[in-house]
Formats: structure tokens, C-alpha cells, sequence
């Protein structure tokens, strides 16, 4: 029954440290995405397990030779699909120290540490974010590292159940229960709604700007009081800052206005996934306007903040709320300090029972880089999407598809021959671009039209990356046009 | 904006396994559990977040300061508190290459190893813990590594709740639905209920056996038939093997006959959160007897099994179960390997959106140990809980408050003055125990009596603290008896 003995991980620690530098160094040469069949790699690992120990270095040769070339490498510097998954080699560090300590932090006394400092950090990121102070433990509600932004509209919308009726434990939803999204609002908002039992039917998506995909308040507010004058009840409203698509922003402020003259008691969640961290920047903070007035606030540090999978920060305003809605507790899990109401048990604020101390790996990012560091790890990838969008504005064989927000760059090929021929022409652009292996990007549809993303923001990326995925879109372009 | 460089992250990721040994070989001197009051560690943390970079020295220094001496060491030998939450070395070698390569599996393409990786590992072991090949991709189930026994349990049942109404993602919860677990069911079956939307209304708390405490299957087939003839559906069934009281074991089969005469579209879940891996060892296979005919398994590998939080794992019959309840795609998600249905999609077999790569940490224990270390890492906490088991027996002064399962051995003082005094007894002790810092214990009630639970199973715990908790247990009780 004999784990490793430290002197032994002191060693195999070192192999796997200097695995883990080998691998990011020589990044940049290898192909962002793999040619993998599907099947290849099961079919490589289809052996019963091991009887006998093995030798670290074995498992280590299989990664080189199974894993690695299966991969899709998200720390490249060159992967600019999806939003970028920061796994920063500083939060590497806290994130051995969380495994190292192995703690569960599912109540306040199973590991005291483990709770107070996610507290006492939420609370500081809050300040330098700008948000309001009510959403501080300090000031009476407070911050929780969840898993992913779908599990956080999740917790979200649970209190928000709670709130709109108080037998919502006891009698479950009743079918007239509504959620207010727009075609932009990430799908977890629907996949939180179907978890919920609400149903699609309890999705409203409500009418966004045309040209800045934007919700709209006049729209939201007139089905607001058409569903309440329906006798239905709007439980929840989800404003997204940084919508996955392109970047849009809701005006959180207006929406806020909405929700507070016609369904006061609707929960109104922020998503901000991957845009609310910019609100590190002054300069961004304007994003974040009217998120006083919200109930809840959720920004990824797993997305832009360098701070690997998971850690998605979701501050409410008030501390109860959340175990209000989601605490049982059976007799193994009472104990003395929960009935005190001193301390925070954040098994309450979660669907899982168990938690990691990931405030570590969020600690090692912000002590290692300091605040500076961070704001010029997220400004440089602004200035360069502001460079890549100079480009694209001067090249007539390519448009923006939307306006250029933070670090994410929307665009398409323009082939002179009409909307179909253009998209046509992006999706063979983006399909050879990737073919290549030497950029990663991915796509979604605005209005129907088949657009580009190039989502700067990998720890490693530089201006030399995103001039190099320029000249291959460029490359790829003009042998599509032939 | 720059991260460390690899070789920057070279040096200072030996400090960190550095401090991480030092750290382990040192936790049998430290107190298991903290005397820390609320607040104090937010206290010494409350200050802004620095503007400029520091070095790791310091932040370890704090850990060293601040963050141990709060802490309650889950690792430690003498932790035998709830159940054991094992972080092995091992499997923190498997868990700093996973934040190394720092992936996104939410797609078979955005990291197919990831993926194949997880489904390759989850094959193998299902067949080494004798589970039907039903459960395996091989046989047209699957598995897949959830956060937690709490999720997993919340994605069967939103995939029973899917089996039984094929309109339930659109319409949701109409009120009809129910669930049968039993009073000594882990409450993460009553959340999962209170999540999904059903209300503590749904939840049917079936009789146990009053020796065993194992689920009444007479009781069961009775209550699912009166539901039945009441109009209501019976959506879940969840039978345990090992409760987190006393480690009571539900009769899978006969619960299983009992669903299939009179609930057969109903769901059957298993939660062998803690016990299941036990079945690793052929000794102790008959424990998932009639598991073969379930729809689900859950075991948790961060329980017993090494391998760090978080890492659950479900093995279901059906592989579109969970994708059919949960699967929605948004354009930005399209992709040609999901549309061929080739490959998995874990995403569709969760609730959150993005994942990590959670085999690594499983893999490294399995080659690390071989099946062989792993089961005499089982075996050994057996033994030693069946010698205290022997000491309880034989001492007057205490009684096993049930029957000794695999390692977890549930206990009370025994004073001569009748049940409450008992208890209170009890109580007592296991505060004094706490409170030496020397051992953790933690507590449950059976039919309404205080019971003192001792989970054997950390990494470290050797003969010697098991001996040392039961000189411990005698020395506190004599002062108790005064
Ligand atoms: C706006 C928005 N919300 C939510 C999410 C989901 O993020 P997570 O993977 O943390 O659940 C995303 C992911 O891209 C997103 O862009
Ligand atoms: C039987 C049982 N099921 C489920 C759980 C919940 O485990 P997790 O923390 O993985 O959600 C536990 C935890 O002790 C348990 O004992």
C-alpha cells in the first residue's frame, strides 16, 4: 500500500518538471492541431492494465509517442480557436501546491486555509476588477471559484429559483418559470435551463441590436411585462459581456433598468466569461458598467487570466443566496463552526460536495506577475488583435465581420462574388489555415454568415505569431480564389 | 505579458516538488487538524493584491505562515476523517502533466488524446473491476471522468429524467417524477434532485433493513408500485454499495429485480462512491454483485483510489444516454469529427462545458502501482480495519455501532449508563481526539445514536496509526468515564 515516498517524488517530480519545460519550449514547432484518426489513439492504449509498477520514464515515453502527437495543443502560441485556455506555467506552480496539499475544501473546517484564502482573494480581485463592493464578503455577499462559467449560470439560476419561489425546494419548478438570453448568450445558459428542469420552453431569447449583436433593452423589457402579464415568472436574466460569437456587449446598465421596472424580483446574471477579466485594465472597465446592479458576475481566470482549468470566479451579492438554495446537510457533514453562521462553507455554493483549493493556482498568477504583468499579458494580446483588425481593414480581399472587441477579431474573406461565395470562401480558408498545423482558429455564424474568429490571448502568443497567421490567411486566400 | 519561460519554470518547479516532499514527509508531526479561528487566515491575507511581481520564495513562505498551520492535513496518516480523499504522489505526477499539456477535452477534437485517453483507461478498468463489458465504449456504453460522485449523480439522473419523457428537454419537470433512495443515500442524491428541479417532493426514502441498513428491496418494489398506480413515474433508483454512515451495502440484484418487475423504464443507479474500487481485489468483487444490471456505476478514484480531486468516475450502458439528455450545439461547436459520430464528445457527458485532462493523474497511479500496489494499498486499510475492528470487540469499554465494512469501522463508548450517556460519551471522545491534533475522526448517527467513524485509508496510514488512534480512543474514553 505504499505511495511514492517523498524522496522518491523529489526525483520523478523533477522528470515530470522538466517534461512539462521540454514540452512548452518546443511548442511552437509543433503542429497546433493533430492529424488523428479517430480511434488511433484507444486503439494504441487497448491493453489491460499494468499488474507490475512501472517506471515513470515508461509512461513518460508513451506521452511522447501516443499523447503528444494526439493533441491539440492550447498553450501554442499560435492556437487561436475557441477563447484561449490559459494554463500559465505560474499557475502550473499553485496548482502542484493544491495537489501537494490535497485538501477538500468542501467546509470551512475540513480545511480553514483552503477557504479563506479563495475569500480573502475573491475579495481583493473584486477591488482591482471595480465591481461593487457588495459583492465582497466584506460587504456582504462574496466571491466562489467554480469549476467552468456553465457550472456558475448554473448556481446562478438555482438561486435565482429559490428566490422567485421559496417552496422551490421543497415543490421543484413549476413550469411558468422564464429566462431571458439572446441568440449571442453562451449555450450553457440553455444546457443550465434544461439541468434546471425548466425546459427549453422557459428560454426567451430576446431581440439583440443588428449591427452590435447586442441585447435590447426596449426588446427585453416588452416581453418582460408580456410574460408577467401572462402570468409567467422571469426568474432570471442573463447580460453577457464578451458574447462568444464575436464579442458583443449587453448594456448591462439598461438591462438592469428593464429588469427593475418590470420584473424586479428577476435575478440578473453577468456573464462575462472570457471579457470580464479585461476590467483589470482601467481602460476596459467601462465594459463593466451597470455590474453594480447585477445579482451575480462571473469571469473565467481558466480563459484569459492565466490560470489553468478550472477556476471560473463568480461573485453574488448576497452571501446567502447561494447556500440558501443548494445547502443540505446530513449529519456526517454537520459540524460546530458551520452552526456557528462564522464561517463560509462553500460545499453550499457549488453542485459538487468535494473541492480543490484552486485559489492556489489563482494566487501563484497573481503573486507572480503581479498586477502589471497581468494587465500587459492582456493588453498585449488587445494591441495586437488591433493590429490584425489593421490589416484586415486594409486588404480589400478580407472584412471585418464585426466590430474587433478586446483581443477577438471577427472576419471573413470578401471574394467579390456574393455573401454564399464568401463564406464558401472563409470555411475552405479556415479549413486549409488549419491544415497547415501552424494556426489554430475556429468559426461561428453572425447573422447566418460564416465568420472567422481569431481569438488572441494563448501565454505564449507574440507579434510575430499573429503576423504569421496573417500572411497564412493571407497564403490560403488567394490559392482559395485561385 | 509574459508567462515564465520553461526555464524559469524548470528551477522553479523543483522548488515546488521540494516543497511538496518536504511538506509530506513532515505531515505525521503536525496537528491533522488546525486550531484556527474564523476569520483568521482572511485576516493575515487582507491586503491589496500587488501591483508588481514577487518572488515564488515569498509565496511559499506565506504557505509556510499562513497556510499550513489553517489547514487540516487530508493527507496526513492519522486523517481519518469522512472518507479518505487520497492525493498520491503518484497521481500528482499524472495531475502537473495534465495542467503541462493544458488541454480542453470539451471536444474529441479539441484534444483527441484527451478524450481516447480517458475512454481507453475507463475500458480497461471496468473490465479489471469485473463490471459487465456493457459499461465499456467496447460494448456500447461508456466512461467518463465527472468532478464528482455529486455529478455524476446529477447527469444520471438527467438522463433517466430524459429516458422517461422524451419531451423533457424541451417542457422540463412536470411534477410527477420520482426517486428512490433511502435515508442512509449520500445527500448528493437529494441535491441532484433539488437541482433538476424536481423539489424534495420527488424524493421517496424507502425502509432499510434495520441490522444492515442496506435498502428493503420489498419495500421498494411496494413503494415503486403504489407510485405507479398513483400515476406518478419512477425516474431513478438509486441503490448504494457503502453509504457514508456505516459502509452498508444495498442488494444491487435484488433492487434491480425489484425495478425491472414494476418500474422498468426507471433508471438504476449505482453509488459506490467510496467502496466500489474495492473491486479491484477478486476478495471483494461479490460487493458489485447485480451491478451488471444497472444503467450506471459511479466510484470515486479521488476517494480510495490515489488519484487527486477531482476524479469520479460513471461508467453507463447506454453511450448516448448522457449526450441525448445533454448535448446542445451552437455554431461556434460544430465540427466536422462530432457530426461524423465517430467519436465522443465528452462535453455531452457533463454538465460543464470545458474539461480537463483527468486520465493522466488515474494513469500514472495505475502504471506507477501497477494493479498490484494498488490492491495491497486496498488490502492494507482492510487489515488494519479489521484488527481495530478485533480491539473494539474485545475492549468493554467500546462497541462497533455496525458491522466493519472494507476499511471504514463505525463505533461508539460504551459506559453502562444506557444509550444517552452513550452517546454523549461518544461525543466527548471524539472531540478529545480531535483536539490532540494527533488523529481526525469524524462522526454520523445510526437509527438516532451518536457514532464515532473511523475511514481508514489515507495514503500514509500505516499499522502504527491505526494503534496510535486506538490508544488515543482508550485514553480519552478513561477520562471521559473520569
Ligand atoms: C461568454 C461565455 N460564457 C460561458 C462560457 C463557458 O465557459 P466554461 O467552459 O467556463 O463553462 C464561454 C466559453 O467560451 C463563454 O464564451
Ligand atoms: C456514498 C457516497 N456517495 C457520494 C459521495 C459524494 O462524493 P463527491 O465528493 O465525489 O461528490 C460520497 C462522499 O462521501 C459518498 O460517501
Amino acid at each position: 500500500m505504499a505511495d511514492l515516498d517523498p524522496e522518491e517524488f523529489r526525483r520523478l517530480g523533477r522528470q515530470v518538471v522538466d517534461w512539462i519545460a521540454d514540452y512548452r519550449a518546443g511548442l511552437g514547432e509543433r503542429p497546433v492541431r493533430p492529424a488523428v484518426e479517430p480511434g488511433s489513439v484507444r486503439a494504441e492504449l487497448d491493453k489491460p492494465l499494468p499488474e507490475l509498477p512501472g517506471e515513470l520514464s515508461g509512461l513518460l515515453a508513451e506521452l511522447d509517442r501516443v499523447v503528444v502527437p494526439a493533441s491539440t495543443h492550447w498553450q501554442h502560441p499560435r492556437f487561436f480557436g475557441f477563447f484561449p485556455a490559459n494554463a500559465s506555467l505560474h499557475s502550473l506552480l499553485g496548482d502542484m501546491l493544491s495537489g501537494g496539499l490535497g485538501a477538500q475544501g468542501m467546509l470551512w473546517s475540513t480545511s480553514p486555509a483552503a477557504t479563506e484564502v479563495e475569500q480573502a482573494l475573491l475579495d481583493a480581485l473584486a477591488d482591482e476588477l471595480g465591481l461593487d463592493p457588495a459583492f465582497t464578503f466584506a460587504g456582504g455577499g462574496g466571491g466562489v471559484i467554480q469549476d467552468s462559467a456553465s457550472s456558475a449560470a448554473l448556481v446562478a439560476l438555482l438561486a435565482a429559483l429559490h428566490r422567485a419561489r421559496p417552496d422551490w425546494r421543497e415543490r421543484g419548478v413549476d413550469g411558468r418559470e422564464r429566462v431571458y438570453v439572446t441568440a449571442e448568450t453562451h449555450s450553457s445558459l440553455a444546457k443550465a435551463v434544461r439541468v434546471a428542469g425548466l425546459g427549453e420552453r422557459a428560454l426567451r431569447v430576446v431581440d439583440t441590436d443588428p449591427t452590435t449583436l447586442a441585447m435590447d433593452p426596449g426588446a427585453l423589457a416588452a416581453d418582460l411585462a408580456a410574460d408577467v402579464a401572462a402570468g409567467l415568472v422571469p426568474v432570471l436574466v442573463c447580460a453577457t459581456v464578451g458574447t462568444t460569437g464575436t464579442g458583443a456587449v449587453d448594456p448591462v446598465r439598461a438591462v438592469a433598468a428593464a429588469v427593475a421596472t418590470t420584473a424586479p424580483t428577476a435575478w440578473l446574471h453577468v456573464d462575462a466569461a472570457w471579457a470580464g477579466v479585461a476590467g483589470l485594465c482601467p481602460e476596459h472597465r467601462h465594459l463593466l458598467d451597470g455590474v453594480e446592479l447585477a445579482d451575480s458576475f462571473c469571469t473565467d481566470a481558466h480563459k484569459w487570466l492565466l490560470t489553468a482549468f478550472d477556476a471560473s470566479l463568480l461573485w453574488v451579492r448576497e452571501a446567502h443566496a447561494l447556500p440558501a438554495a443548494l445547502s443540505i446537510t446530513p449529519e456526517y457533514l454537520r459540524d460546530a463552526a458551520s452552526e456557528s453562521a462564522r464561517v463560509v462553507d462553500y460545499r453550499d455554493w457549488q453542485v459538487p460536495l468535494g473541492r480543490r483549493f484552486r485559489a492556489l493556482k489563482l494566487w501563484t498568477v497573481l503573486h507572480g506577475m503581479g498586477l502589471s504583468g497581468v494587465r500587459e499579458h492582456l493588453r498585449g494580446h488587445v494591441a495586437l488583435a488591433g493590429e490584425l483588425a489593421g490589416w484586415v481593414r486594409d486588404d480589400p480581399g478580407f472584412e471585418l465581420a464585426a466590430e474587433p472587441s478586446l483581443a477577438l477579431v471577427c472576419l471573413r474573406v470578401a471574394t467579390d462574388r456574393g455573401p454564399d461565395a464568401d463564406d464558401a470562401a472563409t470555411r475552405s480558408v479556415l479549413e486549409r489555415v488549419n491544415a497547415t498545423g501552424r494556426a489554430l482558429v475556429t468559426h461561428t455564424t453572425v447573422r447566418g454568415r460564416y465568420v472567422l474568429r481569431v481569438a488572441i490571448g494563448s501565454v505564449g502568443t507574440r507579434d510575430g505569431d499573429v503576423a504569421e497567421l496573417w500572411e497564412l490567411l493571407r497564403a490560403e486566400a488567394g490559392a482559395v480564389r485561385g
